[in-house]
């Protein structure tokens, strides 16, 4: 980790700048391989299984025998941590819902909004190493108290032609419709084109690595909406001197251990307290099991001292985490003036793995900065607000004259005629 | 405009395609300038103001004089429009104000989403025939009730140099912070980029030609985010024997004039109402300036013939209208099905033209079926929900065994261990 000490604002560029992810390069893969599914369906799905995945599959969806054995495999423990993480989520996206009010702009002219769910909605889970059971709750849970009509999962199988059961299990608890043993680009195809087995979805969420992010981002420009792009995961720590400096370094070695091009931020006003955490975080490090990988991301990483906390905050507000963490003793006053930052944990005892798995806030957030303008997932992710309006005899009256000046002006005369024939037959 | 009576289910899908733009020819072309306009900022806009409006400016800014000159130019009469309009965009735009409830998931985990409003944003205004002012009211007055700080429109000048006095007079009254004078894909850049005089903002709004498209959708794969994927505008008119010919043919008409790309299509239950609305167009499309536009644009256009209204209503489902217009005598019991469509206008004295103008609903809407996953623009388009959590001692007491396992479960010990050490300490 680089410490560096009272910088210049001519430096925050330098130093809250990202890795950025090129996916200009993976573009010709991803888009020959989303051609090949688009045209030949489930044949080039079970082809390309075979190649990346190395597994001769015979059917692509989950059946009813593998959720049961799924559901034998995992222990007692883990399926209810799953349950006590699928009811924070649900109750947390639940209270979500939107209700529309009727808006009578004009007398006779009433407006209003009313959310709709996404009808047909695809997740992607990644396979790998770490089954990303959490993400099935933080997607699925949503989908459902949306009212999506028809829910799908796609994730790659292993070796055994298998999905992991842990995934089997939360897609289960949480009510997903089908689950289809397709991973990396041509999950995305399936989802954005259809397949013999896989329904074509409006709408795909769900990270992956760099092939699935340019698959989505391919998809979006023509076939089908995205939950957002896609980036390393990162942490931003706010502390001041009445931070815990193991509790810091545990939350910036949490990040660290995602992949090596995690970033991890720490802004402090204590010079003590960022001397200690440095030396926290080589006295955690060395008993991780993914060491290795968490040394490689520290070197992303940095420590940066500031005169104030005044300077702290905008320097986080110019940064933009995905995660922040305020370890501060007025957190809640700088909470308030968090501007850029996709999910906020306050105090000493909201670590950022709260968020992650159970608290029930969504972990599926904006990175590289996109928190400047994108939020992370919610229930609004999932739905549409669709506009009505109702206009009576009396508010066609009233409004109709500015209406028929504004068409006029803006050369639209058909426009204006709408109004002026409904005039006509007051 | 072609008439088809009652088609079978595997016709439908043909009879509601549209005609796909293809942005990818543009993308080099859109790439380029782009690019010239990262490096060189005003420099390349100046130039390329020269070379593809005609026109050599002296400056990007539009000044305090040129806002006073507008002014003067417009008549009461479309200054009074303006000003309704605004009025009611506003009132139904400031009911959107989202306030987060704070939601406890388990004891002591207290779980919150805020509105904050996107910092920057850019609004972008064609230029052309028809000045879109209507447009800039759209943009502007959600942004700045969103709380925006910085708000900004680029938008092309004539060969003298000038924007549109309309235009001017519209962003002055919806609160506009500044207005360059840029168009097209340099336009697009410079909102992206930043240059001299051109400020950077985090998401662009706005419509535009098929280059300024490609143009926002190249930036929105990494640099800033837009409002949503553009189309040729279009209508969907569902009707019974309630319905006036002539209303419907005036509805069909207002969607025709936009362009030849635009597309209208009258569902209907009654072979006499379409009969008559064939003819009533006709009527109508003579009498109409944009005769000629219309005419050529109405090739798209279709009148379709169904045996029920149930029918009529799954097959506007299935096309996902940006409008749809419901002019039959039980419109709010039909409103209750419509699941997709981006606005919806109800009853006979609800012309689409009340929703584009001033009734108060935005008009900035998904096209090109997108309404099938995204919504319209709102006050939600320039905020951000962030979520923040609180956890006390008892809330991590109580949550953290969860967490724990779930974290181990997968293979996230660091994430583990965020927990571990605050247990540790209670």
């Amino acid at each position: 980790m680089k410490t560096i000490c009272y910088p210049e604002r001519e430096e925050w560029g330098r130093l809250i700048r990202r890795n950025t992810l090129d996916t200009e390069a993976l573009r010709e893969t991803a888009r020959t391989v989303l051609e090949q599914v688009r045209t030949e369906g489930d044949k080039a799905v079970l082809e390309l299984e075979e190649k990346f995945d190395k597994v001769q599959l015979s059917a692509l969806r989950v059946t009813e025998e593998e959720f049961e054995e799924a559901e034998q495999r995992i222990s007692p423990a883990l399926k209810e941590a799953i349950r006590t993480a699928y009811q924070n989520i649900r109750t947390f996206h639940a209270a979500q819902q939107f209700e529309g009010k009727k808006i009578v702009t004009t007398p006779g002219v009433c407006c209003w909004q009313k959310a709709v769910a996404i009808q047909k909605v695809g997740l992607y889970i990644p396979g790998g190493t770490a089954p990303l059971f959490s993400t099935v709750l933080m997607l699925a849970t949503p989908a459902r108290i949306a009212g999506c009509r028809e829910v799908i999962l796609c994730s790659p199988p292993n070796r055994e032609g298998k999905i992991h059961p842990a995934i089997l299990f939360a897609a289960r608890t949480a009510g997903v419709d089908a689950v289809f043993k397709a991973g990396g680009v041509q999950a995305i195809g399936a989802m954005a084109y259809g397949t013999e087995s896989v329904p074509k979805v409006y709408k795909i969420f769900g990270p992956g690595n760099q092939y699935v992010t340019a698959a989505k981002q391919q998809v979006s420009l023509r076939d089908v909406a995205i939950d957002m792009p896609a980036g390393p995961s990162e942490v931003c720590v706010l502390a001041d001197e009445t931070a815990r400096p193991a509790f810091v370094a545990a939350d910036l070695l949490s990040q660290a251990e995602h992949g090596v091009d995690s970033q991890a931020i720490l802004i402090t006003t204590s010079a003590t307290l960022l001397q200690q955490t440095a030396e926290e975080v080589q006295r955690q490090l060395e008993r991780l099991p993914r060491r290795e990988l968490a040394e490689r991301s520290l070197e992303n990483s940095k420590l940066i001292l500031v005169k104030d906390m005044e300077t702290a905050l905008e320097m986080t507000n110019e940064y933009a985490p995905e995660h922040l963490i305020i370890e501060t003793a007025d957190y809640l006053d700088i909470a308030g003036r968090v501007v850029n930052a996709g999910s906020v944990f306050l105090g000493h005892y909201s670590p950022e793995s709260a968020g992650d798995y159970a608290s029930g806030t969504n972990h599926t957030l904006p990175t590289n900065g996109y928190a400047k303008a994108y939020s992370g997932v919610s229930l609004d992710s999932f739905i549409r607000k669709i506009t009505f309006q109702e206009i009576t005899r009396e508010g066609i009256r009233s409004l109709g004259p500015t209406i028929q000046e504004m068409a006029a002006n803006e050369c639209l005369d058909a426009h204006k005629n709408a109004v002026t024939v409904r005039l006509a037959d007051l």
